[in-house]
């Protein structure tokens, strides 16, 4: 039997991740121990009510409501995604002051391993674009209504049954959590702090299963994507960095479009590396709590052997671009009245805002002679600016022929 | 600007990923020197002809057909997965000998990080089990017999054509590359160290578009699988690791399955994360360089602030299981007499040899009177042993009513 020197933890939080990570220390400690070259001994879990029931159960004695303030100097390994999104820069500038690592793989997609392919494996290429699906809890609402045709309400109603929701569904459903995770991403991808708030979202609120069963004749599936990308801005001339999340089409034989369920999968596209995809569970206790030990195993090391952290870096300093310089497709349905010349009109409209049509579907023939006819379009442009399109949509919502803009949902991964 | 030290830096080799190599140095020298914390200097590429051509093209000034002897202490970083899976004990033990590291990220999977994720993101949890396509080349060939219908002989003339197989293409379609690369991942991933001749290899070169077609039928899609698991021996009840490459069915709606072309991905089955996948470009200069660089960043951030290196563990030398010890489920096809009582005789036979029959099916009524007539059977089993299922087939072959054992495919990923 070797024998290690000993390493201190202590958890803040004893929730489902933090309980979990108690668990497997306990549990796999030798084994643990012989990977990190040092014992990892758990000192204590700070919870606020040591009396609470816990899944896995803590030992009692391990348990305190009265957190010692943290160590100067200890390394911290974070789940934290919102104080990283918020907090990121001080929070790294504080450890480095101390000489103390921030690690934080399980703050984005749980158990996937995504930040430390990005900040090692990748750090001799360029990324240029990350497509991620990471949020667990919208993916698997759009699934079952892709899958199962059910609405959002009844899609969400499940999800909150099966615990992938919580009782304030707000964070998912509106992409603020899938936003705090892109900001991660993306500052870590192109070198450069992207502040949360210069992250463009829109959650899956307004999305109908209309969207969806049209989307799927098209030959597409509705995503929540989180995308990140480095693009010239088309004003300046110079470089700089889109954060955005929104739900989108992406065709349907694209990777990220088997993605079902609950899981997350994030997909990037780098100048030497071609098309990387990494997939798994987005989220659960266990799942994020071997992210954590992975992350423990890696802090151990450093203090055993000495030596080199995870220093970020924002080298690269590039400005952040509004959502107004990005160029995407977009898909446009419309109820327009059924009477000869609308076709006409409404390929002028697109044609004088500088927005280029690549097809234009119908749901019934244009023509009759009933004053009011109703019929659907479905127009899919090549790339435009957010501008131009916003522009085309406030002019077809004025224009005499269209009765209503059904909806405008953007196409990725194209 | 920052003024960096410079790490000196000499490449053997000045082929597809050498070349690519060189050009990444030079044009992105200063973008990784602030990565890094150190500047790369290329000092030299030997190679066997200075005067061959290359692509991209190495300045003539840094070629040299005179290797200095690598100098005791440099780190290695390659790409050679022969070389590791033939020497990789020697290497690591020759490397920390000298304080030196040893990195291989390309050596699977081209740019896709399998290695770092595995090493460290992976470090506090336990994997069960991995499924890796692992070579493109035969990837391609199948998804070309799945998707078009190619014979295999047609599939690997076009895979030929376009680059994606070499002249002799032994090493791909008989699976030597892909026992290469899963002995090097159930080493990583057991801590273990898996000889290359304890690898069970089978190739796909009987592979028949019959095969594909009717796998298809049942919703099945024909892969050549890199497989490693940690498991228990049946007849010891100890632990142990099995590592093997063969052709196998999986079920079409598995993330495995919707991998096409020459792509690769590694589908890992851990204790606390549950299923991750990585997917991406397998080869390619391009591609392999991005891994190279990644690892060179890594070595030169090591050089530069001193500490962990990147040690390879053996410490849980679990024993190497043998092909008979792992238990799977199978499809087998037969040609059977066509007449009453042949299925109550295949059935027993199974039976007889503890092989639990799922699913049968017939391509054709069993029962005429014709003497001479065939039918073809299609028997699913459940998980059986692979020793069990070679004693049936041995029976199969040798029974009255079997005319041919048309094929016999192992199922994964259930």
């Amino acid at each position: 039997m070797i024998e290690y020197r000993n390493l201190r933890i202590a958890i803040l939080g004893g929730g489902s991740v933090g309980a979990q990570v108690a668990a497997l220390l306990l549990e796999h400690g030798d084994e643990l121990a012989s990977r990190a070259g040092a014992g990892l001994e758990l000192i204590g879990v700070a919870v606020r009510n040591v009396g609470a029931k816990r899944t896995p159960s803590i030992p009692r004695e391990l348990l305190t409501d009265d957190p010692a303030s943290l160590n100067s100097g200890a390394d911290i390994i974070t789940a934290n995604k919102a104080l990283l999104a918020t907090h990121g820069p001080e929070l790294f500038e504080a450890a480095e002051q101390v000489g103390a690592q921030l690690y934080y793989e399980a703050a984005v997609g749980g158990a996937i391993p995504i930040i430390r392919p990005l900040r090692d494996s990748l750090a001799g290429d360029r990324v240029k674009r990350i497509l991620g699906i990471v949020n667990g809890t919208t993916n698997y609402i759009l699934d079952l209504m892709e899958r199962e045709g059910a609405s959002l309400e009844d899609a969400l109603a499940k999800a909150t049954e099966l615990g992938y929701a919580e009782a304030d569904p707000t964070a998912d459903i509106e992409g603020y959590d899938a936003a705090q995770k892109v900001a991660i991403l993306a500052s870590l991808a192109f070198h450069t702090n992207i502040p949360l708030d210069a992250v463009h979202r829109e959650g899956i609120t307004s999305v109908t299963i209309d969207q969806v069963e049209s989307a799927r004749r098209a030959g597409y599936v509705v995503k929540l994507l989180a995308i990140c990308e480095r693009l010239t801005n088309p004003e300046t001339g110079e470089d700089g960095v889109s954060a955005r999340v929104y739900p989108a089409l992406i065709p349907a034989n694209h990777p990220l479009a088997a993605v079902h369920g609950a899981n997350n999968a994030v997909f990037i596209e780098a100048e030497a590396a071609g098309n990387l995809m990494f997939y798994g569970a987005g989220a659960g206790g266990l799942q994020t709590a071997s992210a954590v030990l992975g992350d423990l195993v890696s802090a151990a090391r450093r203090h055993v052997i000495g030596g080199p952290g995870v220093a970020e870096s924002t080298h690269a300093n590039l400005p952040v671009l509004p959502i107004s310089s990005i160029t995407t497709r977009y898909q446009i349905t419309l109820q327009v009245a059924d009477r000869p010349g609308v076709l006409a009109a409404i390929a002028s409209l697109f044609s004088e805002h500088g927005v280029s049509v690549e097809a234009l579907t119908q749901s019934a023939g244009l023509g009759t002679s009933d004053p009011d006819a109703t019929a659907t379009l479905v127009i899919g442009t090549h790339e435009a600016t957010e501008s131009a399109l916003a522009a085309t949509v406030q002019a077809l919502a004025g224009h005499e022929v269209v009765r209503t803009v059904v909806s405008v949902l953007r196409v990725e991964g194209l």
